[in-house]
């Protein structure tokens, strides 16, 4: 079997699977952020006409990949696998979003880093032979996390300048063979690297970029590393939902490493609000926030041509409530992907 | 590429992914059970010498995989991944366990199937061309999941017949590609089958055996079906962790769909503790349950050649105790591996 490894940990693809449609569905506030003309459905109640935070939190996952199925003009019963996770305790957006479709279902857990985690996966499942169609989706809300992760909205807590905002959104997107046909002008996914823990004993759990950082910069530094790529052999290399804080750092890391971050660096985290109109501190986090991201502004941008090859990383921060209250450091993560625009990308604008 | 699919939904393996080693770690109850004699290391201590269960069930994933990888040779930096998860919140034990090992994971959710949906991805990476070696394991604690899900010990709440005991205990399995060598001995990943989730509305989370049930017929039948074999074909099908009441109704599910379980079935939570001498009402459960009985029993028997062709069917019951506050259903999934015994299983007995 030819290898499909590069370097110390990079996977290559043989025949690079495609992604052949995508959907992102957001709420209110990620609605009239800078990214709001492009998502596919923008909910104004929170709720979505569901009893609770967390219902409506499955109807967001459920919504996103109903819309990509119906993009593509796949039927669910084609869906040979479906990889998603999301940040809910024993992941229940994910299980009770994904109950009614009846196909296969690889849980995931990576916290934020769930949709790079996702599509790494996809990736790995349709281009090993084991499936011809997969799906990666996450989702996250802002109510459904805050309850969880930290205290009643009803509180009304204060937060720290270096908190982030947990995107109220999912994204999914449907992969194929590329064999199997479609448009010359799907985007493909050409590489992946799986993140290691990475825990530089961080304990803020109002500053998970910080925590984050130090997982990005290992997995973008051994990605480039065994590629022999640098950022500015990239339109662009984003990472998931560092925030201001955990940006800066990585940049610093990289830096540290002898990588010139360069003007292609960015983070889904400060692309869907606009901090300066927004009250969101630090800038977006949660599954959905790169998820969305990816399906509402990177893939089609690879699509139209305007980007020919990026680096998706996904960021997680792998701490619970518990884990906190227990003394304990937040540990990091970073899954990688490469997408790179099809040949035939851009040729429809 | 050759087509590594059987039927609607079977994956077969074409470089069967050998299973090199394995370790269970478990504690003192698991210890005095009728598989005492088969663990690797038996805790008295709850606690492990650590300050609380969560760190205490993340030192037994740490313990379980340092075995597995002593046994076999293999150093820790030569693991391309490791595929992992467990039951509790955001999945720390796996997150605290595996820190310090330093090697790419991707992290599972799976509840109670982990296990068999860890040996599944590992596999499909394995025989995918992108890993050599690749680590599946998983873990739970009686008093961590107790914590969690149910009330505090202190409480001493009376629990009912229906009710399963969930194990303290973890199990690794170290996986590599056939063609790197190994003993000729070594149990054979054959074939495996992702489940998807099947929820017939049980509401009774003291009741996972029934609300699993479900899943684990739809599973076995779709393998059945696709590799044209029925339970007399294997010298055991064994599922995770139904419990008493879950594997009487999988039997009388799979007799009812025209299949004869036979003599050859039966069910990792009903291995794990003598429910004539243990107070564990229908019996063992737990992510830990399945992987220990694998690790403990099935790969050994596996190996001297007594058990020669077994399908290990993970069970997993999707719920959180938020999902069932807010008067939802128990969603099921089951994963399932076939395993076979090497050719030259039972040589060295």
């Amino acid at each position: 079997m030819a290898t499909k490894r590069v370097g110390a940990r990079t996977l290559r693809f043989g025949e690079p699977p495609a992604v052949q449609s995508w959907a992102a569905v957001v709420g209110k506030r990620e609605g009239e952020g800078p990214l709001g003309n492009r998502f596919d459905r923008i909910h104004r109640d929170t709720l979505l006409g569901e009893k609770s935070w967390e219902k409506a939190e499955s109807r967001m996952q459920s919504e996103a990949l109903t819309l990509a199925l119906e993009k593509a003009g796949v039927e669910s019963d084609d869906v040979d696998v479906i990889y998603a996770g999301d940040l809910m305790n024993q992941c229940i957006a994910t299980s009770f979003g994904m109950r009614s479709f009846g196909r296969p279902l690889i849980g995931l857990y990576g916290a934020c880093s769930t949709m790079a985690e996702g599509l790494m996966s996809a990736s790995m499942a349709i281009d090993g032979g084991f499936a011809d169609t997969a799906a990666a989706l996450t989702s996250s809300h802002f109510a459904s996390a805050e309850r969880q992760y930290r205290t009643p909205l009803e509180y009304g807590a204060q937060r720290t300048p270096t908190a982030q905002w947990t995107a109220t959104a999912s994204g999914a997107a449907l992969l194929h063979a590329k064999l199997s046909g479609g448009r010359s002008s799907e985007p493909r996914v050409t590489y992946a690297l799986p993140g290691r823990i990475v825990d530089l004993g961080i304990k803020d759990a109002n500053n998970m970029g910080a925590a984050m950082a130090p997982a990005a910069a290992d997995t973008l530094l051994a990605l480039f590393r065994d590629t022999g790529t640098t950022p500015a052999d990239y339109d662009l290399v984003v990472t998931g939902d560092l925030g201001v804080v955990g940006f800066d750092l990585l940049r610093a890391l990289l830096k540290r490493e002898g990588v010139e971050p360069g003007v292609s660096m960015n983070d889904c985290g400060l692309l869907l609000f606009d901090r300066e109109r927004e009250d969101v501190h630090a800038g977006a986090s949660g599954c959905g926030c790169s998820a969305a991201v990816l399906c509402a502004m990177l893939l089609p941008e690879l699509e139209r041509g305007r980007l020919k090859r990026i680096v998706f990383a996904g960021t997680g921060a792998l701490l619970s409530p518990t884990s906190s209250m227990q003394g304990e450091s937040i540990p990091g993560i970073c899954h990688a992907v490469v997408i790179e625009a099809g040949e035939g990308a851009g040729a429809q604008c």
